[in-house]
């Protein structure tokens, strides 16, 4: 079943509101495995609306139109659909009823909300328990248009409670979905390799570039619950195994939930000392919601002078420059030993915009020191804006903190 | 000018993300006085995008793409363009040196990757300097085409430093705008506040709640540029007026870089120990690209034991707690003291999920020690998830340093 969006609003097209109850709808239509080719923005302008419903009612089995329902001259969907049908609207007794008796308690209804009362012969009115507009569930010539309030919890109920409901005897098969979060290889290279999977239809499988990793979903379609789940286990193995130990998690992973999960289990506790990062490193350690069960604290030694008052030997600033791997180990040893902790990430670097001791922007040294020994890793020179540096050096750090979790690079 | 906007990527059809992208292009648009009648979603599928772009080339003057720029198999707007223009894509020898020197450090760019670099004869090419794949302006049969990257951050610069500047010459008449920062009242109130100005059609006045701040943007449109430089001044003065020191800055302010500025001009020096916000306080300062000249650095002290052993007394934390405004104010004074700078912010409170010492989710308390005394604020109890809780904080904590340095609150 091919299905189409429509959301109606000035308001969407100047950008006062965002459309997501297309992002909404968009998963629903998903999870109930129908098609969705095309989610369009209209104005309140009937001529617009009809247009694009003329467009709809020739491409899509299924039209949902969002907003316009509303009682004031700006919405415009019911009359949209009555032009598109050649149908016209009629006052329905038992809906001004209803109407009526929703405005007792607030005085004089006003007349223009009666049109919220009307119906074309088509359309069934659909109950909408939390505001004053029901929707309409037009079917005929074999397709069907649905128009709901644009006020998202009004909709959401609509949506949840009367249509999907009334939509389950359209919607052939199942769809299952695996998310596998990717980080350390940039989303072409990622493609690349995962060529040998991308031609299936059946599941399918593509990737998307998210600012904290690289995103593989796999999707699969079936008649059966067992089937789908069974296509996407057996492509999740073959992705798997073909990203290898770049894959840090699936679904509503983070690079800080899982080495926050994997030092709890572990009941290991974690420091930071950081300068190019300036408090980012220790801020997304503690985004994670239990952070406080092994996170114990950080010092953001933005001079050098601090660095040296936190335990840092000058001697060490002095021979290899404060952007070097040897002082990004000595902040990694002195706030491990300071702040009696099993691991210490000690990162500097030149955040930009300009350059440092003759070091380029984007420089970073990282060290972790943990019981079994010392990782670094030197990060390749980014040149993305300020911001950009910092959140890169970050998951450099965390991702490296994973592997050494992880066993799969070896301390020294 | 009608203007219309094309989103590609078929995880916007999925639901997987929403299209802030058109709220933000349409904000822009009605800004420069364009007219916006459409936005469109389409997946990656080359058919369905070169229709809509054969309807849009029909149906409107500006027609903007984003996404679909990608090096992969699934980014097909140039191939669409090509297309709708009849014109073949070639690769561009400068494009090419360009993309390979970005890839030279990153070891061998995947051949799929070239595709970056064509035009067709008809396409200007428009540098992004935070991502790989360059924009395309093309200018046929009086009408124009923009196509940017999918990516926000990539489009948004791209937006405002290429494509605005180029479009100044056809949105008719000139434009000028002023954006106001607010900060500490809500987007409603604010709207309240305004309310004498809102009917005014030449220049209009609106408002645009932001994660930072709350927005307030006039735009007068005039033949001359005195004409519209004068009626925006006059607006921005009742504006101004209106809301008092609420308003912390013009376009391209943030309160970091507000402070940061006032501490540089004053040569004098900030540090903080911070406990919910985990070291989001020390890099939302960092995030202002001169911050080492006024922000020595920061602790984050997670635990209460590391609040001890940086200075806070311990009977202060066991008889006030960990979260109050005693601990706070131990807090500002042992960092200021520690690192010797002229002003500490100390900051603690409960970020969530779970309450503390039956402080309920949200409660935080801000002190600020400075050469004129100290002032100290408590947070409202947000609400919000985790990551919401920390940015209020860190906001209410740089919002309260700023008023001190202006002088509108009264240190004790």
């Amino acid at each position: 079943m091919r299905a189409e969006i429509l959301s109606c609003g000035t308001e969407l097209l100047l950008g006062h509101i965002t459309d997501t109850n297309a992002t909404y709808l968009a998963q629903s239509l998903a999870a109930q495995g129908m098609d969705l080719y095309h989610v369009s923005e209209v104005g309140d302008n009937q001529r617009r609306v009809v247009e694009l419903l003329r467009q709809a009612w020739q491409r899509s089995d299924l039209i949902i139109i969002t907003g316009g329902l509303g009682p004031t001259e700006d919405d415009l969907t019911r009359e949209s659909i009555s032009e598109l049908m050649d149908e016209k609207m009629v006052l329905d007794p038992q809906l001004e009823a209803q109407l009526r008796a929703r405005f007792a308690h607030l005085g004089t209804m006003p007349e223009r909300n009666l049109k919220q009362a009307t119906l074309i012969p088509s359309a069934e009115s659909i109950p909408n328990p939390v505001g004053s507009a029901p929707g309409w569930w037009v079917e005929k010539n074999g397709r069907i248009l649905v128009a709901m309030p644009g006020v998202p919890r009004e909709m959401y109920r609509m949506w949840e409670e009367e249509i999907v409901p009334r939509l389950a005897k359209y919607t052939g098969g199942l769809i299952f979905t695996r998310l596998l979060r990717v980080y350390g290889l940039g989303e072409s290279a990622v493609e690349e390799i995962l060529t040998p999977l991308l031609p299936s239809t059946n599941p399918t499988i593509a990737t998307y570039a998210k600012v904290d990793a690289v995103d593989v979903r796999i999707t699969a379609k079936a008649e059966k619950t067992e089937d789908a789940l069974q296509m996407v286990a057996e492509m999740e193995e073959q992705a798997r195994a073909l990203l290898g130990d770049h894959v840090f998690g699936i679904e509503g992973d983070t690079l800080a939930s899982v080495i926050g999960k994997a030092l709890q289990a572990r009941q290991q506790t974690l420091s930071v000392m950081e300068s190019l990062t300036g408090g980012m490193l220790a801020s997304t350690i503690t985004d994670f919601h239990s952070s406080s069960k092994h996170f114990i604290g950080g010092i953001v030694t933005y001079s050098t002078d601090l660095k040296v008052q936190m335990g840092v030997p000058q001697e060490v600033v002095d021979r290899y420059g404060v952007v070097s791997e040897e002082t990004a180990r000595a902040m990694a040893h002195a706030v491990r030993g300071r702040l009696g902790t099993d691991f210490g990430i000690g990162v500097t670097g030149v955040a930009g915009p300009d350059k440092q001791d003759d070091k380029p922007v984007g420089t970073v040294h990282i060290a972790i020191e943990g019981p079994e020994g010392t990782v670094t890793c030197m990060g390749p020179g980014w040149r993305g804006g300020r911001t950009d540096n910092k959140r890169h050096a970050v998951l450099t750090s965390l991702n490296l903190l994973r592997r050494y979790l992880e066993g799969t690079v070896v301390p020294q």
